[in-house]
């Protein structure tokens, strides 16, 4: 026959397949990096700076020697170790009371969220999400044909009155809604952490309809101020939320160690479709974070981090202050985002892509975070990665772009 | 509204999901193994004693020094020098040319399987594979609906005049099949190698009727005899060939390392579905794996696990020979496994809880490797991770409840 038709081949699910938009920003970052020097605000990651890579290197030498089933495959539940030691951990740094048999350890909180789908999504559901939301999520689950749907949100996190006005319009066109899906914390990429009450409100309104919430803490351990709020899962007394959790924040993004833990019912079904997906997580990964929380070095981890991403992060809001007093843009109290409004007619592509060329100045177009049009003109700032003494120079810079393309239009 | 009833959340391929059989016996394993000592010959993987534990150890407490990189994400499609070497690696040790953009780094060879099927299958397609093949491949894709078929083996490999068979009486009932699955050398579970003019009239068929392969090839690294066999991959002239590679089986299972390489056009989305699944495979265990292939040690490594395994294979097949000569059981020349037909009347899980509990030997039952009901009696046993001076009386303990069992009959 010769060469295949392949199109021919494809499930029709390629029609929701997407690339990152991140991830193409961040390729055409590296590959100009390589010729000049960039001042990048782009990545949306823990600086590897601050990360304790000497820890790790013992660490890893250490249990490489002394345990023969690091080069196994663990349970596909995880390291039972360290799925005891993240239920401990959810009680400590989280407030939740769980037992390890409802922890599952994932690749990265990439891979929860993937098999939350897995599990709980068919084609036609409809799935709400905080608008803009984290791109991530919203490409993974496109693959599973569902509909997504956005709320807005204000520095207060979701608009909860709005949430609730959605699901009873969807409602009365005989629509049900079967999941919610939020950032509480430090959301990504606005950087908004959502108040008590709206969380309150927010697992009333699941209750009151009936829904699942599915909770994205990947950010909960950077937070710079003190804020009285708490993870949903602590707060929710029917079994409605489901946790997705994430060292990469806080120990880094590449041992891909994260977690889902959720009710019985679901997990049990969750253990089910992990195991063949990929047998299980990385076991010299799960060792590492194992004996990093078995040797309580989170805690001085974490507070280095924060430290270090807090000054940057005010770096960069006084940037923006003194540069571009005139634009709208979000002020963090967790995470590492920053949102900035540009002017409307300013397209957020073309903005980035220009900034990069003449400016050597890496941003990423946000206009995918969101679910509609009100994303075009929005750009995502990461403080976390950003080298302290470039971060007044790099906002100076996106100031000069935006002054120019304002006297063009 | 109180506890939800999950039941009406799941999505409707739960249907599909089923906890893996050799997951559940390797619990009750474990189990028992903590009351007393055990016989294993249930494991899927290299030994640990084998697995040079000391070299990953030196690599990993270099590597987190001198690479911050690793502690951050890597591309979606991995390390790029990974994905070099890994190219180099398929010309140097399985003839295939290739090129790192055709390659894509993996959470072990399983999530290559998955990706394949997230790409490629929906429900309703029509996937050809051995009978008996691997049961995390069979577990995995029917989470997407497929329709299994199996075609018979013998000591040569698939029966590919049976295979022609099927696909000519599927198509007279109007039904495509999309992909033809093997596992062409040391196959798990059988361990049976498929000889070369099977793997060529394979490929005919597979161009006569319009059909993609999928060949996992995770045991072409561990081959016992000098046997005139190729990877499809490296035959195949039309592009039809999709190959999973793992390093698993040669450098542990525990990394999470494996691959897939296929045409540019399966690829592109491959690269699309992977990233928001997982955002990219381990990067530590990448970098572990790049710099054994860079520094050329796989080949010695590759060569200690050869060596120890033959030898048990050796004094396996001759236990058998000794205590059960009037048993039908498979002849490996690659692999880890050998099959073995109890007498028609013992159903095999059944005997397998006997054995355990009675005898302190852990097999497998190979049933749910199997499509259909003909392997109720077949039993999977492992060499590679068995003790040397244990089995045979593993094997002779086997033989004496056998014995017993047929006296009951």
């Amino acid at each position: 026959m010769g060469k295949p038709d392949y199109g021919k081949f494809f499930a029709s699910r390629i029609n929701y397949m997407y690339p990152s938009p991140v991830r193409e920003a961040v390729a055409k970052i590296a590959y100009k990096s390589k010729i000049k020097p960039i001042i990048s605000f782009a990545a949306g990651e823990p600086d590897p700076e601050v990360l304790p890579r000497d820890i790790y290197a013992n660490l890893a030498a250490e249990i490489f020697r002394k345990v023969p089933k690091i080069v196994n495959y663990a349970p596909a539940e995880g390291v039972l170790d360290l799925r005891e030691e993240i239920a401990k951990f959810m009680k400590e740094y989280e407030g939740v009371e769980t037992s390890y048999e409802k922890v599952i350890v994932t690749v990265g909180g990439s891979q929860a969220l993937d098999i939350v789908a897995r599990v709980l999504l068919e084609p036609g559901d409809i799935v709400i999400t905080e608008n803009p939301s984290y791109v991530n999520t919203l490409l993974c689950w496109r693959h599973y044909g569902v509909q997504l749907t956005g709320v807005e949100m204000d520095e207060k996190g979701m608009r909860t009155d709005k949430l609730e006005e959605k699901i009873k319009e969807l409602k009365n066109k005989g629509r049900l809604v079967k999941l919610i899906y939020t950032i509480p914390t430090g959301q990504n990429p606005s950087g908004i952490t959502m108040n008590l009450e709206r969380r309150k409100h927010l697992l009333e309104i699941a209750s009151k309809y009936d829904i699942l919430v599915v909770e994205d803490t990947a950010y909960n351990h950077l937070v710079y101020e003190e804020v009285p709020v708490k993870p949903l899962r602590s707060m929710d007394k029917e079994g409605r939320v489901i946790y997705a959790g994430s060292f990469s924040k806080v120990l880094g993004t590449g041992l891909r160690v994260g977690w889902l833990e959720a009710p019985e019912e679901v997990i049990e079904k969750v253990r089910y479709s992990k195991q063949p997906m990929d047998m299980c997580a990385p076991v010299p990964s799960q060792y590492i974070v194992l004996e990093v929380l078995r040797r309580k070095m989170f805690g001085d981890i974490k507070m280095r981090a924060i430290e270090a991403y807090k000054h940057k992060r005010d770096l960069m809001l006084k940037a923006l202050d003194t540069h571009l007093p005139e634009l709208k843009h979000t002020r963090p109290v967790a995470g590492m985002f920053i949102l900035l409004w540009l002017p409307e007619k300013i397209e957020s592509y073309a903005f980035a892509d220009v900034l990069l060329e003449k400016y050597d100045v890496a941003v990423i177009p946000a206009a995918r975070f969101f679910l509609g049009e009100e994303g075009r003109n929005v750009i995502r700032l990461n403080f976390s990665m950003a080298k302290p003494n470039l971060i007044d120079e790099g906002v100076k810079r996106i100031a000069k772009l935006v002054g120019e393309l304002a006297e063009q239009v």
